[in-house]
């Protein structure tokens, strides 16, 4: 039996035409969240479970984990977020770091879920944190960046909402309703975290289950209001609701007016301490959450140092790639080579010297040197999509006119050393 | 306990130093590969174990995998190199692509070995591999390739050189000394692959071991040449030796001189069928093996499609790290960041429309948020290594001229915001 040539379930093969959309979607990301002064960081897929454990999601550590004993006896685990390894990360280094201290990474990471649209076993994620600044300068920025990268790719308002809530606002809220017990109070939080993927009824006796019949009436009230003017008065007077008040009117100051207060908003992730933020895909077919994040101030102090206020967010390439393909924001991006070089005759070492010559001037120039006839390779060039191909022949490199065919115009000009590189980087 | 804030053993974090001058060196690779036709593909970092089981290397699979069971009862490996995806990947559309195909990437890969210098658990690695050529001019153009990477990093002949040889005129060699068993041949040639870690001693007395003791003085002289005319006749005239010298002299039509025969130059894979090369670097305190590659026409039928002639190398980031380092080739990479931007007064809010002019004009701009002194600002932005600080109160708003402070002449200028721009992008 031969080997499978398909890649590992839920997983991608990136082909050049994959991996260029990729490049040019991770290069965007890296334009926006660079011009806001982040610097690229990056870290071992490989961790030990413990960073995982009681510090990101119980459902992803319990279910989802690629996890394993390496050679040396050590529990280690494949990443399944970035948010750990980045705390960990500046903990290390909590004293020589400068602050405000602005960090992103586009790793891979891997959770053991059910592939579906969306929702792969292995994706990419830019991680965008920013360590040092206690206030909400820093949600403004967040959400910000967030706003300007979907901006960059050409996404309009109407296309995406950005969703706020506050963990503190619903931890209030939760213990007026559930008491002061912590385990139930988290429990809420993750059931509610996955209401959109259930009927209402079972929502509703899921909850009663939590809390009594009663309570679970009066929570449901509260997680259905529409905006945070719907809440009892009490909960709107909250510092935190306040403050997302706050934070609504700095960011339509800075044009975003896309904002809706969505108490029902959770995050699945336990770190988060205060506010918390998703965007949305506004289209009619595909109204799902596409990304988020929020304010995790305790995580880099778990590694026994001084704590260290701290908001971030994760962008997947997955949903990202759905959202622009829906909304047809996606680019046609051409192959990267310039033109296939056919040789006429036996000059191949002759001819290495101008070719040397036109790479170092920028040109990607593939040779077909596979030895076939002329009209072979010409067909296999125009299969690989490449737009060109430039003829080498004794002649020539005898004459310094070298012969240049536009394969979608089927154009042919004569032209020398110079000319090529100026034609070839234009067309 | 608190958590370790160490990433994995031999495995390396990397902050944003360290990140800039891992990009930097990727993207002198990237330039160089693509003016050479190639383009870049990926696949999951996962694949069942099975690929590597009889397609790799032995040793790289028995002791340095990190296998393990899925959730779903799959065996699986993170990848310990990337021939076999590639070789996958191609044989899944054998048909739909076109030759020659040209194919890159920059993997990480992971093996568990002792790590020591220039050998990690995890690392990055280039892999260049042209599929579809039969003859020496493929091998003729990855050896091209290889070279002009070097040099496009500066680096010198006489700074390393590169050893070929070809297994066809060792399995020849070999049998003709140790009969016709293939076990006994392999043995042979992983033996040899470690002949430089071992004193000279050990490796007669090992070699006599797998062959007789007068087969191993026969075999450890013709190891010993310094050069094919060295070899008997016999193997001279073999018509590997001649492909060689045929390769040789291509080369050195390219400029390409500092090529050596090496007839006991082995490479640790099982799947290489003929020419192989590998680069050594010459520096006196640091001669070793870099990287290397070969033809390897057997792995794509592996998959049980028509054959596809096959030749690539790796080239690993921490290798090639040292080699820069020991030449003092690393140049020193400035942050991205152009200016730290310090708000003097309460502007943050009236302060967004210029900021975000200047960054869609390709500033990269940090806004100091802590809301601490301008002293204290000040002090952060020298230690984080920007260069220029930029001051917006209400007064610059006011008059459109803004105060540029560059850190190290402390230098202030009076600009307005076109020349905010001009002045950060030059200097």
């Amino acid at each position: 039996m031969s080997l499978s040539t398909q890649p590992y379930k839920g997983a991608r093969d990136f082909y050049p035409d994959d991996k260029r959309l990729q490049k040019y979607m991770f290069g965007v990301m890296r334009r926006v969240v660079e011009s806001f002064g982040y610097q690229e960081y990056d870290a071992p897929i490989i961790e030990p479970l413990e960073l995982y454990l009681s510090k990101s999601s119980e459902e992803i550590v319990a279910e989802q984990t690629y996890s394993f004993m390496d050679r040396g006896g050590r529990q280690v685990t494949i990443r399944p977020e970035m948010t750990p390894t980045v705390s960990r990360m500046v903990a290390a280094r909590r004293q020589e770091l400068s602050y405000p201290l602005r960090l992103y990474s586009i790793p891979n990471v891997w959770r053991y879920e059910r592939p579906q649209k969306g929702r792969l076993r292995e994706h990419w994620q830019l991680n965008v944190d920013l360590f040092g600044v206690a206030d909400l300068l820093a949600e403004h920025e967040e959400i910000l960046v967030a706003d300007s990268i979907l901006k960059a790719f050409g996404a309009k308002h109407d296309d995406y909402s950005i969703r706020i809530n506050s963990r503190k606002l619903v931890d209030a809220i939760l213990r007026d309703h559930a008491g002061m017990d912590d385990e139930r109070l988290q429990k809420i939080v993750r059931f509610v975290d996955h209401r959109s993927k259930m009927p209402h009824d079972e929502f509703r006796e899921g909850l009663a289950q939590i809390v009594s019949e009663a309570k679970a009436r009066e929570l449901i009230k509260i997680f259905s209001a529409k905006s945070f003017d719907q809440l009892p008065e009490k909960y709107q007077k909250h510092p935190s609701a306040q403050n997302l008040l706050a934070l609504q009117k700095l960011l339509a100051a800075s044009g975003i007016s896309n904002t809706l207060e969505d108490i029902s908003l959770m995050r699945g992730f336990d770190y988060y301490t205060d506010i918390i933020f998703e965007v949305f895909d506004e289209h009619p077919d595909n109204n799902r959450s596409m990304f988020g994040g929020g304010r995790y101030d305790g995580l880099v102090a778990a590694f026994g140092v001084e704590s260290v206020p701290t908001i971030g967010f994760a962008m997947g390439d997955v949903t990202l790639q759905n959202f622009l393909e829906g909304h047809d924001l996606l680019p046609k991006l051409p192959t990267e080579i310039d033109a296939v070089v056919v040789m006429v005759g036996d000059v191949y070492g002759a001819a290495q010297k101008v070719l040397a010559a036109w790479r170092t001037n920028g040109l990607n120039l593939a040779v077909d040197n596979s030895g076939r006839k002329l009209d072979a390779c010409i067909k296999s060039a125009v299969k690989s999509g490449v737009l060109h191909v430039l003829f080498i022949g004794e002649q020539e490199l005898a004459s310094g006119k070298y012969k240049l065919k536009n394969l979608e115009s089927a154009k042919e000009l004569e032209l020398d050393q110079e000319e090529v590189v100026k034609i070839l980087k234009t067309e």
